[in-house]
């Protein structure tokens, strides 16, 4: 499905995965201060903060995966099936549909406080961006560099959860994600000690055994454990290279080679794209299943005051740099 | 550690990880037909099969880490710590030193076949290439497209075993990892059926849960399952770049990100570089933690039936493609 | 610290394990129709139906850890630290005190559908037995033959949830104990089948490897997995004997040895004792840490109509067969 | 299949589980002094120390599943299928048949250090019992108070390990049973430390978190591990009856309960009996599955100077303490 995460070295980092058998075909959209966003049930909005990230556009309409803004919030909606459940419109709220909700959010919002504020008055509505295209099941984590949040709309409702660990899967409820990591508190990236039995000479015959228990597989629950393990021991140097270097390697730890994970006959879920927004300085970087190259968008060398979507393609094919 | 393994598309492809956590100082080594080989205890070589692949240069010589040569067989050497142990000089043997394995082998097999019969009369010796260097603790992976084979020498003599599965990393021994695979053949890349108890109602809540139970940690006995399951279910198109392209997600379901293993207070072992050659067309491709852009070095695009070795640096830190 | 189970065989059995490491001092005691209960805020009951159970009895009355009924419904109570909380007594429901509980239902309901009933007007109440008795932090398992219900009072209200499998452990709360059997559902008694890989010859070179990851541990949401494979698969005669026999089995798959769970240095939790109750029949079976051996009480062996407690002692003590 | 286990507080105790899908029909039967055995190929033996143990009688020989002698040796045979190999009869050793192993051992040795002298010339050679009695796949636990050795006879020659641990199962090989317990060697009977990460605030929500990742399933891998750690934990009081009672949990930590270990369609392995040998002094306890009660034999209440074999009857059925 999709593994989101967040990681701070001097500046401030978030990205994504998205798992899929295949693509709706996205872009790497900005959306410049002018756009003018017409909302459902909530109005107008002729001018807002510059947001880029990776989208499906439809109809002039950047449906966003995940995407930064330029005051540094970052927000992806991961797959949450089965879970999600959405309001009916109701007067005394801010009435969000469901895909209106990154930009909702990010255009709006300058901080994670901000986003907290406006999500007591939102509900997010059933509305769908139209016939052709089904309501996705969702759920979202918003982050700045002070923390995260995970919003789940439920059956029962809208649950706003701090997330302290700054990562986000796919089932179960965030909720039991977290309690789960209490299964797996003496992992470690260091060594294990013998505890076993003092009467017996147990080796670590390996590096790297303090993690034995550590989930391989690629379900939603074993890669929220293996993503946050990862993330909350990664060291890198803070220099750009280095965090955007460290973020894909966080993230890789919870690639979907194809063929691990059959999803029909002869169809399998991948790793579509990986992203990785530098949220501080708004450069959008990504490698997808087949190429492994990083390659970037940079908000701030477009024109962020126009009114127009500013897009770019996802560059595919391994992009190979031959030395002879 | 490491570890290495082996792909068939229309090509044959073979690689490995390095890990560590600081490099000796490698580049991309291609010893051309007519480079002297001395060897220390088994004579003078004068022409031989070109090799190419990843090596510290000591003194104009390539101390390989992993080669191919241009009749299609591949060999690498993988830390065997406390396991491996080198035999004494005897007039009844080839006497090869363990550096000179690689280039032993790669220098006169056309095919798996004639490596096992060079390795009948073979004996691995303790001969250090210098003072400098002390004996590293080694097993090898020797493979063409026909299959594989893993040579051990240890204290009780020289073992040559079929690797069905085409991948090794470290410790234990090569037959305990094969046999720790057994516990692990109800994995599956499809979705667990119920059969805990036909009288609950259990369900699949996420995607990928047919592989529950594989090990996600850094430890070799855990990287063993965890790419053998990715290799032997991996699916790709036979295109050269997808072929490529797959090969490293294998080897990516195994990677050590940094800060996941520990070996000394702050000293983080992670891989170095991950290479896929491939074998069929002597091409060298490889990718370093700081460089996530695959590069390549062709051994055809040289003149191989020079004396000298040729040398490529390994690129390093992440070449970006800056879409604006 | 406990786990609950349900048997069904030509009869219905419920019983359970108390762990802990000491034991506050129990009696099998048998609750007369005459033995007047005074609730503390649900007035004054006369007579009702004759219960059997393990209690701890202080001031004349049986603080019950588990009974049944003799109309056939059975309820335990288990720790729930951490997560049970208790309402505050209001006028418009039945103030139910936590220690009260298990008289409360078992007094008056002959089915499930009975307690189900009654709950729906019930609230559990934080007033304490006494001042010495500290509130215990519990949930409850009540089952008949026909089906079980988990009863948790958290902060946010009286939980009543179905409990297909008919077993109970500790933390966390129930539906996510059911939500991680989910989890196992690819466990069966059956050899696995080889499905890591077709080109690999896989073999189970033992019987019982169709459960393995199966946890094997004492913490309360693995014993919740374990019990719950055991009797979920658990197959025996129909005779009285054979039931019995087989349902200590059951149990004995989550018996905590003295040494394995230690909550304070050189304090052990032990499973102190089992219990089996033949809910049709009205006996009480037992064993406990230091007596293998079943005892066994028979309600109607007594004078139900009475109004006063009767009581027997826990044999302790391994009672031996000695056969020379 | 089968778990054997040693135990020592002031004295020491020896013995197993049998795992079976039915049984041969056993007595604890005792070999006195003069009981004459006749070995197939090593000579008469007239008198000898005296024997207890669980045995198939068979034409008035004692065919020994465990035994222990007078002298303080404990010795069983396990089930090793597919890994057992008895050699040819030659003319430089003691030739013993595979099932006079326990015999020849117990007959003859006081202590381990004498039983490893006798191995030393001996062959496990294939000659079989009679013709109806198919040649058991076997290997075997030899113990007395100061350690413990096992012997496997297979393909490549006689191997006697040392064995620290103090227990046996099955497949696969002894070596690889032990080396198996160093991925297990950070479980503890105490709670987990949060190593995960200090920015989490990882709880114990339950007891006995500390041993989570130790196998719970019925294979002889995980049964080693399982009772390895449960014996190694083990803490009890010293007495006769507490020691017994101990022992009976320590190996009631890997009881098979009938219906989650399916052989063939309908047929189950169960723990058919359990025995502990008090070896100090000579008496042997067991429970069979279908009776949970301690029964006892006591060789020195017999004349053990005798020359007939003494028989008791395993005692069958729950013996049931009805306290009314």
């Amino acid at each position: 499905m999709c593994t989101a995460a967040t990681y701070q070295t001097k500046d401030f980092y978030f990205g994504r995965t998205l798992d899929y058998e295949f693509s709706y075909g996205d872009q790497i959209a900005i959306t410049p201060r002018n756009y003018p966003f017409s909302f459902r049930h909530a109005g107008e909005m002729n001018t807002h903060y510059a947001i880029i990230g990776m989208a499906h556009v439809a109809g002039n309409y950047p449906l966003y995966y995940d995407a930064i803004n330029e005051k540094g919030v970052g927000m992806a909606g991961l797959n949450f099936v089965g879970n999600a459940a959405y309001a009916d419109v109701t007067s005394d709220r801010d009435n969000i549909a469901q895909f209106e909700f990154i930009p909702w959010i990010l255009s709006q919002c300058a901080t994670l406080s901000e986003v907290r504020t406006l999500l007591e008055r939102m509900a997010l509505v059933a509305t769908p961006f139209n016939e052709q295209f089904p309501l996705a099941q969702l759920h979202w984590i918003i982050s700045d560099k002070t923390g995260s949040i995970t919003v789940e709309s439920m059956a029962d409702g809208l649950h706003i959860y701090e997330n302290p660990v700054g990562v986000l899967t796919n089932n179960p409820p965030f909720p039991q994600q977290m309690f789960q990591l209490n299964n797996f508190m003496h992992l470690s990236p260091k060594q294990p000690v013998n505890t076993f039995s003092d009467d017996l000479a147990l080796t670590a015959y390996s590096r790297g055994m303090g993690a034995l228990g550590l989930p391989g597989d690629l379900s939603s629950a074993s890669r929220f454990v293996r993503v946050a393990f990862t993330k909350m021991n990664a060291f890198s140097g803070d220099s750009e290279k280095e965090s955007v270097s460290q973020f894909f390697h966080i993230l890789g730890s919870v690639d979907q080679q194809r063929g691990c994970c059959e999803v029909a006959d002869g169809k399998y879920e991948i790793t579509l794209y990986t992203s990785c927004c530098n949220v501080t300085k708004g450069i959008y970087y990504y490698t997808t299943y087949e190429n492994h190259q990083i390659s970037a968008v940079d908000m701030h060398r477009e024109n962020l005051d126009g009114g127009a979507l500013i897009c770019y393609p996802v560059i595919q094919g391994e992009q190979i740099n031959y030395q002879n």
